[in-house]
């Protein structure tokens, strides 16, 4: 199968299956070809499988079992998260098999490994991202390897190590483990499917698509922005490949607001955005609630900087404080979500003062992992014998007619 | 919005919205009406509400937010977990909003509460079901009482905590509570969505037309089986109104064999079946890893039993030990479930043994909740120092030209 690679940097095309990243530096994509776009939004869709084709890349079959089962996840109106008169829209991404956006770029990594005659893959990763790795490969009987940072908690071991990967905990440098390991991968046949590895991409980008898709319903309405976390800019970089296509196959007229958000306590992106730079320099990286985003040296961070610029969108950071109270609110509004996530919710009010988005706009905020209930919710109780339940409404606000 | 009633055990009708249970002491059913349901199989499935007109109840709007995006879960070929000649289908109920099927009847009944102008909800849980209302309460901004044992361990209390409902820890006998709520609730106006109120049961018979409508794509094919872990027996109800409804109305020529399974250590259901009762008796209970289906006494258990054997189906109990393999055979095929789901699989052997199931049949297991990893997998894991990666793969297994 051989397949073109594009770099959206130099412009550089190869057909090098195994080629991951330009020599420019920067990641290569997957040829599209707008052309092979189909003219219309999908119907309905169960499944990234449904939303795939609008990228117009060659696409593989997915395996049976988990992959299959990727993406199509809800877009949900949550009007109790109207923040300064924007409307808010939330993208359920933890409702994809192992409970985040991961699985899209996995099923499409493994569905196209697979296609190769590849049956080795691996990612590093401890996070969303390792657990889904390890389940594809589970279910399609590869062989998977996940490298681990040596302090690896074990609770993430054991998230991880129930689908029965190799597991290797690395000493040293976390962070140029992931170039390292694409290089020792690709010689040892192991396809590395870390975050911005144009095959993750490619299955990424139907997050994008799909939210576009169900905004619209086919009759021409889409958000004004989507309101995506960064960490590798891997998700950046799918949704900018999913927008250019869909506007160069000419069903969008122009894309949306492309608007990505950092923990601030570690947002090299963010402050690359502010000083107006071209390209990102990697951060010292402090602690943050929201720690699977906290990635000090983001391989595609250029990407990201370059999308928001190219969509008059931005790329931001938000505190401690302002993420745990908007994971308060999502859980108010009936969805648990990862801190991660919740920082879209937090981004709104600082792009609404940045002038990046109006009142009245209606965004789409990618919640891109399930929340877990275990970050430390003060919970109050009350207490009452069986035998008095009878009063248990009488004393209540609004009881009538107890 | 008067709304019929029908006891499935005796008969009766009535019009009454707020009645539960029938005089004979059964659950009441929503009416249905074969002839009001449309002719054939949906095309696409996205949500519970496009699934729903199949039961040919009338059907409440969904309220905006995560009651809009219950259901629509995916069905998944798993060919791995194969068992003695009998093909497996996943029907992946941990990927609603809250991470079980629960999801479907609280959508249901806060639909059906909101347009009968009610908004005060409440309900007896510690487990799926008190996450499941408390969320679809926060996201329409409804009065929500959720009834906990007073010795309810603190994971649990967060989880359900996080949407801010009024939590009630209750000393005494936690299995009547079920019916003194109902009472309590009818008196002062809070409408409890116990697991076996007609509301709750008319959402949850969706995973069975889904699973049916999935399976077979419109094409008239479907599967031999069914399995369903049971607990109250609300489930159960809820699958045989579905198929019920949808052989009355021609959708069906017969329906699939509905097995249900129990753990061993407290399965009073399985007991009658296994003696030829009608009506089941409370059990003792013991202790389970399954403890989310350990119900001493099913208030819809004499539902599942008739069920089963209407259907040549069966209701089968398996113990601790196989339920712990069956999860590790599930994550083996990258999908992590609870116990309470594991014991489908678990069930296969013992249903082949009996006869119920053949060689050559296809089953779909409903694997009803996600699992979390915390189930004490003892993970194995190798070590190296990142300036060593470039042996990572010589003395792997199928290593190749490293």
């Amino acid at each position: 199968m051989p397949v073109n690679r594009t770099c959206w940097n130099c412009g550089a095309r190869t057909d090098d299956d195994h080629r991951v990243r330009c020599d420019c530096g920067e990641p290569l994509w997957l040829a599209t070809d707008p052309e092979a776009v189909p003219g219309e939004w999908p119907a309905s869709i169960e499944s990234m499988w449904d939303a795939l084709p609008l990228l117009g890349v060659e696409a593989p079959t997915p395996p049976p079992g988990v992959s299959t089962a990727a993406g199509g996840t809800p877009l949900v109106r949550a009007d109790s998260l109207d923040t300064e008169g924007v409307a808010v829209h939330v993208k359920l991404e933890g409702l994809n098999p192992t409970g985040s956006f991961k699985d899209r770029g996995t099923a499409f990594g493994v569905a196209a490994a697979l296609e190769a005659g590849e049956t080795r893959i691996g990612t590093v990763s401890h996070g969303n991202m390792a657990e889904s790795v390890a389940a594809h490969a589970a279910a399609t009987g590869m062989d998977c390897t996940v490298l681990v940072p040596a302090d690896i908690a074990d609770s993430r071991l054991a998230a991880i190590g129930r689908y029965d990967p190799r597991l290797v905990r690395v000493d040293g440098d976390y962070g140029r483990l992931y170039y390292d390991a694409l290089e020792v991968g690709r010689e040892a046949g192991v396809r590395f499917l870390n975050s911005d590895v144009p095959w993750r991409v490619a299955g990424q980008a139907t997050t994008a698509i799909e939210t576009l898709a169900q905004f619209g319903r086919g009759e021409g309405e889409f958000p004004d922005a989507l309101v995506i976390p960064v960490s590798s800019g891997g998700h950046a970089s799918a949704t900018w490949q999913a927008v250019r296509t869909l506007t160069a196959a000419g069903l969008l007229d122009e894309p949306p607001k492309l608007c990505f958000v950092q923990a601030a306590a570690c947002a090299p992106i963010a402050e690359a955005f502010a000083r107006g730079d071209d390209t990102v320099t990697p951060a010292e990286g402090g602690e943050t609630i929201a720690y699977s985003i906290a990635n000090a040296d983001p391989p595609s961070g250029n990407r990201a900087l370059a999308a928001a610029r190219a969509t008059d969108g931005a790329v931001v950071g938000v505190d401690d404080d302002a993420i745990k109270r908007a994971g308060e609110q999502f859980a108010g509004a009936g969805l648990a979500v990862e801190p991660s996530s919740a920082t879209t919710l937090a981004a709104i009010e600082r792009l609404r003062s940045d002038g990046v988005l109006d009142a009245g706009d209606e965004v789409a905020l990618v919640a891109t992992g399930r929340g877990f209930g275990d970050d430390g919710v003060a919970v109050e109780t009350e207490r009452i014998d069986r035998s008095a339940l009878g009063t248990l409404f009488d004393a209540a606000p609004g009881a009538e007619g107890a």
